[in-house]
């Protein structure tokens, strides 16, 4: 049976490179018949990440049947995973995240989480002096990933491992860091084509406080003027986004990889109070401005209180 | 603060042995304040392995304050830990069994469960080349955690890494693991100084089968028939045992580590249907030889079946 590698349901570029980066592990070196999938359609960062490195689009699958082998990776949360996932055989698990309850597996299998910036990086690690034989488009895509996950060392998630690992793979490319992520967070910041609902769910984390159900959605990238000029079609849309996804609130953090900053939208008292509680900001008008504020695991979700 | 290191609330070896090495190497080359410590009185085998080594009792704590920081080895179950476990702060997991939804973790953390027979044995790989630096005593303890969970290499749960991790500790400490283990297991089969209800629950596992709550309790003796010579008094203890412990049947596997074969209880009509369906066994009396049944894990619980 073929083992399906798969990250959660919003694939970004580590969810889209990782499964690809493992699958190939596992085929390759490992000797186990396994094919990366999605949960969803890739962001547009993903996209041109396979289509730079010349990766096929990993199917797109709706359906899980039971019994399925299994590897998850980028997530260990069964809100991002399949309805079914318990029901599948889990195989292993890599993962970079908070320990949720949820997952349940057969039997013992290998689980490795890692307070890492990102998932490629584990597997990096995990795949030790095999990684000589990766072929330049794996470790394209493991680099991407990296760069991806830390907003190329920006982020506060970055450490040292995830940032000597991608020096290490770049050299190995002959990869212009630099000019490599400045493509990369372009077409990530291109999102003309998509709706105020689509935008709200793109990056987007469930999230308990205090009883109140949050949507904590995240929008990096290097130009956040078209995101702001949409600022009231993207309030418009957050009740309905809210009610559909069960949550009470949606909370917006549009980030600005450059500046290094986030604009937070404020569409009522209650986000108000939450902007003001926790991060101590002064909130005048519908947006306000978080210096310093990249990472929704790091800054955003350990700040938040109302 | 210091970091309080412990495993499951039936301390056999492993779960006495494994907090003391990782709490030993937290101290000693990560430069963390740790601490081994139990959540209940060690079983008879892990004492002799404390006393053979020298290496002092672990304080037994019954109470966790919110906020500790711990790190858990041997187990990830939450019924098998404080029931605060998830108010503390989970700085680590160290496991070698099956996922079960239940523990949370604040943020990142390390995780790394491996299907090997033993967490020492996983701890001896993650310690690497600092291996070389372990004291005599942590090194016994290591040694015995893996012969006590493979009963010297005879269960089916034993993998290649857990045998040769074995080999190469006996060596370093001119230990000659057959005559080593035979005092180990003499040890644990000295049970004469506990009451049924402690024997029942020596060693046991929950288990849910088919919405039947399940006491699945193994004993591992090289002298079967002292406990056997008791069955009449552990079956007439086992309804009492089940109703305080909510569950509907006490399963007693007696488990023969130098015949390689399982002895089961059967006190009535349900766990004689459960001894037939799950391992194919004609029963006529009271008791039924599961001949080269000796693992809960690989061999007991994924054949359960009513």
């Amino acid at each position: 049976m073929t083992t399906l590698v798969f990250g959660h349901k919003s694939p970004d570029t580590d969810s889209t490179g990782s499964p690809i980066v493992w699958a190939w592990y596992l085929n390759n070196i490992k000797g186990i018949d396994a094919k990366p999938v999605l949960l969803g359609e890739p962001n547009t960062e993903a996209l041109f990440v396979l289509d730079h490195w010349n990766l096929d689009k990993p199917e797109i699958i709706t359906d899980l049947p039971a019994d399925t082998d299994v590897v998850i990776v980028d997530t260990n949360n069964p809100a991002e995973l399949p309805a079914g996932i318990n029901d599948a055989n889990i195989t292993g698990i890599i993962d970079h995240h908070r320990l949720v309850a949820g997952l349940e597996t057969r039997g013992p299998i290998e689980i490795d989480i890692q307070p890492l910036a990102c998932t490629a990086t584990i597997m990096w690690k995990k795949i030790g002096k095999d990684w000589a034989q990766t072929p330049r488009e794996i470790k394209g895509a493991a680099l991407s990933c990296i760069l991806s996950d830390t907003l190329e060392f920006r982020s506060p998630t970055t450490t040292q491992e995830d940032r000597a690992i991608a020096h290490s793979i770049a050299e190995e490319l002959g990869v212009n860091i630099t000019e490599y992520a400045e493509k990369m967070f372009a077409a990530k910041s291109d999102v003309s084509a998509f709706s105020e609902e689509e935008l709200l769910r793109m990056d987007s984390k469930e999230f308990d406080l205090e009883g109140t159900g949050l949507r904590v959605s995240v929008l990096e990238t290097t130009s956040p003027a078209p995101l702001l000029e949409r600022k009231d079609a993207l309030m418009a849309a957050m009740p309905g986004v809210a009610k559909a996804d069960g949550a009470a609130e949606v909370l917006l953090f549009i980030v600005d990889i450059l500046k290094e900053e986030a604009t937070l939208l404020v569409p009522n008292d209650t986000v108000k109070t939450i902007a003001e509680k926790s991060f101590g900001a002064a909130v005048t008008g519908d947006t306000v401005v978080l210096p310093g504020i990249m990472s929704r695991k790091k800054q955003i979700i350990p700040s938040l209180t109302m």
